[in-house]
Formats: C-alpha cells, sequence, structure tokens
C-alpha cells in the first residue's frame, strides 16, 4: 500500500459519487489530488477559517472509542468553531499523522466518521495530508462563508446582555466518565445519552446561522473548553464581567454524577466539549429571540445569566450569595504539563 | 503559563503592530483570538486551501536544526503547494503539537521562522490549535488566491508539452546528508547552499504566478516529494507519461555527492524537497516563455523532457539509452513502515 493508494481508497469515501476530484457544483472548483484544493466563496459572503488538532490520550482515546466516533467528534468540533462565527460551513481538509500500527480499516472508519458528519452539514473534505506519527493525529482545518452583517464575534457583547446557551451542558463530561469505566446504575437512556454527547457531538449548525441572522444576538462563542473558561474568554474579549445565575444540567450529567458521587453543577460549568453555543443577546429583545429560536432550532435557548460592567466571573448560588468563581475549563497548555 | 498567555505571546509575533487581532486592511478581517479567522476573497478571484503536517523525527530533526529552521520549512513547504496552483497565497493556519519538555523559547523561535517566511510572502497567520502532543509536530494550512484564468492544475498536460523545473534539483538532499553528520571535503559555498537549501529553501511564489498567468503553461505542481515521483504524479494526472531527457543537477547536490561517493543524479531525480516547480508548455511557445521567465524571475526556466502518449517514467541516459525507471521519491506513507 503506498501512500498514492490510501490517498485515493480516502478519496472513495470523501468524495461519493464524483471519483474524479473535479466537483462541477459551486462552490468547490477542485477537490483532493492536486497541490491545493479549489473554490469560489459567493460574491457577498466573508469566508471563515478555523484549525483544530486532536491527539490520541490527550483529546480521544483510540483504544477505548471505535474510529468513526474518533473522526466524528474531531469534525464536529471544528464544524462548531464555524457555527459559533454565526457561519455555514463548506469545506475541510484534514492532516492525518498515523502510527506505524495503524490498519487500513481503521483509517477508513475514522474517515467515515468524519465524512457523515461533515455530509450531513453540507461540507466537503477537498484534501489534507498524511504522515507518520508517533501517536494517531488529526488537524482538521474547516472553511465556512457568512454573509458579512450575520457574522458574531466574541468581542462584541454589552454590559447588560442577556448570556444564552443553546442546550443543557456537562453531558459530553458524564460520557467521558463512563468511558473511564467503574460507573454503575445509571439509568440506560441517561448512559446512552451521555456516551452519545462524548462520542457523537451534534455540531450547532442551524442554531449558530439562525442567531448570527439575529440583530440582537450580539456575541457568541462555541462551548467546547467548559462554560466557565469559554464564557470568561467571550466576557473578557467584550471588556465585560459575566454574573451566572443559573447553570443548565443536562439530566445525563445529574445521573451519572449522582451514581459515582461527583458534582453535575461542575461537570455543566467545567467539563467542556458540549459543542453548545453560548450568545449574549440585547436584553429587551431576548424573549422574542428565545421564542423564534425555539421555533426555527426545535430547542429551548437557555437564560444562564448577565455581562456586567465589572471583569471577573462569579455565579449565584441556589442559595441567592453571590461568589466569584475562577474558570476551571479545559487548558489545552495546562494539559501539556 | 497557561493556553491563553501562550496564544496572546505568539499573536504578537505573527501580528506584530496590530495585536488587537482586528486587521483594518482587507482581506484578513478577522484574526487570531476568535472561533475563527475571516477574510474576503476578492471578486473575481478562485480561493485554493492546502494543508501539510510535519513531524519531528520524520519531516525535521528538533534535536539538530534550529527552531526557527523548521518554522521556516514547514511554511515553505506550504506556501509551495500554493504557488504550484498559480496562486497568491493570503493567510495560514498552524496547529502545533508540543512535547511535555516543550520549552517557550523554542517555540517562540518556531514562530519567528513561520512569520518570517510567511511575511515574505504576503501571507497572515491568522490562527490555529496548540496541543500536548508526544512528538513535536505541526500542521499548516495555507489559503490563496487566484485569477480563474490563472489557476495551474496538474492534470491539465498535453503529449509533447516540453516538461521544465524552476531550478537545478538535489541540493536539499545533500544538506539532509550533511545534517546527518559525516561529511566531510566540501567546499564551503557548496556546504552553505546545501545546508540552506534543507532548512532554508523557497517557495517559488514569484514563478508559479508568472507561470500560473501564461496561457502556454498547461500543468504545474511542485516538486516536494522528489522528482521522479512527483512528475510521475503530473504525467498520470494527465493521462500521459514522461520522457526525462536531462537531470538539472544543483552543484551543492554535485559536491556532496563527490564528498561521499553518492549519485548527484539521484539526489536530483529522487531526493524531494527542493520546492521547486514543474510545469509542462507547449512546445512551440517554450523557448519564448522560457526567455520571459529568465526576464521576470531572475532564474532560468530549465528544460528537462517531453509528456508523451504512452504512460510510465523514461529516462535517457548520458548515453542516449533510454530506459524505464521507478518513482522513487519521497512515499508518505511507506514511510510508515
Amino acid at each position: 500500500l503506498t501512500e498514492d493508494l490510501l490517498i485515493a481508497a480516502l478519496r472513495t469515501i470523501v468524495e461519493g459519487s464524483s471519483p474524479d476530484g473535479v466537483v462541477a457544483s459551486r462552490p468547490i472548483v477542485l477537490g483532493i489530488g492536486d497541490d491545493a484544493a479549489v473554490w469560489q466563496p459567493s460574491r457577498s459572503h466573508l469566508s471563515v477559517i478555523s484549525t483544530d488538532a486532536l491527539v490520541d490520550g490527550v483529546h480521544f482515546f483510540a483504544d477505548r472509542m471505535d474510529a468513526q466516533a474518533i473522526g466524528h467528534r474531531a469534525m464536529a468540533a471544528n464544524v462548531s468553531d464555524i457555527a459559533a462565527m454565526g457561519a455555514r460551513p463548506v469545506l475541510a481538509t484534514v492532516a492525518l499523522g498515523l502510527t506505524s500500527d495503524a490498519r487500513e480499516a481503521w483509517i477508513v472508519a475514522l474517515y467515515r466518521g468524519m465524512q457523515e458528519l461533515a455530509a450531513r452539514y453540507g461540507v466537503r473534505i477537498v484534501g489534507g495530508d498524511i504522515t507518520r506519527a508517533p501517536a494517531m493525529t488529526l488537524a482538521i482545518t474547516v472553511v465556512g462563508e457568512v454573509r458579512r452583517t450575520h457574522l458574531r464575534r466574541r468581542d462584541a457583547g454589552r454590559p447588560g446582555d442577556v448570556v444564552a446557551v443553546t442546550g443543557p451542558l456537562g453531558a459530553s463530561r458524564a460520557g467521558l466518565e463512563i468511558l473511564r469505566g467503574g460507573v454503575e446504575g445509571v439509568a440506560e437512556e441517561a448512559h446512552a445519552q451521555a456516551v452519545r454527547a462524548f462520542e457523537r457531538p451534534e455540531p450547532r449548525v442551524r442554531e449558530g446561522r439562525f442567531l448570527g441572522a439575529s440583530v440582537n444576538a450580539r456575541a457568541m462563542m462555541d462551548c467546547s473548553d467548559g462554560l466557565s473558561t469559554d464564557i470568561t474568554r467571550l466576557a473578557q474579549a467584550s471588556g465585560c464581567g459575566v454574573l451566572i445565575e443559573h447553570v443548565p444540567v443536562h439530566a445525563a450529567a445529574a445521573a451519572v454524577a449522582e451514581a459515582v458521587g461527583a458534582d453535575a453543577c461542575a461537570y455543566a460549568l467545567n467539563g467542556g466539549e458540549d459543542f453548545e453555543l453560548i450568545v449574549t443577546v440585547d436584553p429587551r429583545a431576548f424573549r422574542y429571540l428565545a421564542q423564534r429560536f425555539a421555533k426555527h432550532c426545535g430547542r429551548e435557548l437557555l437564560r444562564i445569566g448577565v455581562l456586567e460592567k465589572n471583569e471577573g466571573l462569579r455565579l449565584r448560588e441556589a442559595s441567592g450569595e453571590v461568589r466569584s468563581i475562577p474558570p476551571a475549563g479545559w487548558d489545552h497548555f495546562a494539559s501539556l504539563k
């Protein structure tokens, strides 16, 4: 098996019915097989680009997850970054690092997982690179398009904005706990939901585009590193602080946390990889926007707090007491130590 | 040191005078610091995208090369892919895998090398990702823009086309030999040229754009995996074979090969990482194009052979004898074994 043969095999996965790599439909002009892929963004739109790297043992566990789930998650994480800009994802490139014992069936399953998620959100995998590496490594770059007025940055929040998320949090962290082993006594449905949240998270593309199209949605980002860390980043970029009044805990997170004697609220605050979007909204418009959101997206836009003038992250406890808390989500660099 | 602090440090390197990440000038609308970077390609142009991954011990040697050279090479390899499409490189994202013993000074030097090369060719590093990894890993994605009529693919060659390269080959392979140690008796200038070709290769951006603008230049790609492998890929994509009549050996490659008793022609044919461009040209127009090329680019467009109707790779020896040879350049997947 040579590089060219492997690339040809992966091409048939990602290109489906057009194996010659040349796709007639806009915007992909030229796919896998040349020095670079080519596309034509539409004229009235901006292009956005995001890159994410995943390493075996750090971001996924090749020995405990099936390859298709790893591919799904990796692509979902990148598509989520595009959704968090209010944009429509268009194409992706994949840089794949393979260990010397990598099997072709594993690689093909990985690509199937990436391709399935990508295709569902209209994303074409147009190229990439394959190399040897001491651990399985995936670096994905996704490009998207967005109308200039629909772009949502993380620095556009204002004091007084309502802070909301597109869904309850903590289920992915609960799923990780289950995969680590030793979790017993969780009801079947909650168990399945938690594992699914970890292995097959869904990027909020429809939700991101809907919020990007609303003039009352101001700042937006995704919640991949954990709510406490990501909301702090959004608030800092916007020159604000934030008061969290309510942490929406996913039912599966609550069930797993109870079974292992952990704090479900900590799962939701610090767990990360939920891929819900965090958005700040003009307070006068929140109620109306949340109604339209529920109708359009089929899920709740959950109010979690407000942006404040003074910097810092504060949490209102169930008792009503307000205290400062540290951002305690995932820090990629801390994990280097 | 947290991830956010490291990213802030790297931002100041790649953003120079605009530390807030917001760049007023087209085409970069939004750089590092959000979920994704944003740019606006110009209206009459196509965008092209290319991804390349580099791993310590496979593509570079962290213990034998300075970090700045590693950064330079990695960025040069990616910019070269864009040049090979006839395009102008515009922006890059960087996914960086760091081992647990990575030092900040090393990382900063790596970014300096990437940034210096990028800036010289008008490329902005607009974002990326940093993670822990069992080996230093760099995955770079570069995006470029090209006028629709200037795009040069590898599948547009025709039988009878003159095949040419933008410079003599083999110097990078010779530089690798020197860095491996034990090479003695090479004249100082050849020694320096070979090391420079390996550590600080120059992508042929000006040459690629010039050739893309010529209607008589038909197929084009870069020569990163070695002439014999890459010309075979171009010929196969074009449904042709190729006869190599002359292999232009770099003077430094000849000097090093002589010193170690190796075949300089093999360095040039199979060595790889020279980053010269391979182009096929309408035979009636070659002489005129080569004259204009030399004037515009300040270097020779070197004729190396012709595309043939029958598939395969053939070499004409100095004796005049023609024999079939195998593509024997770099195969990333073979290196996995």
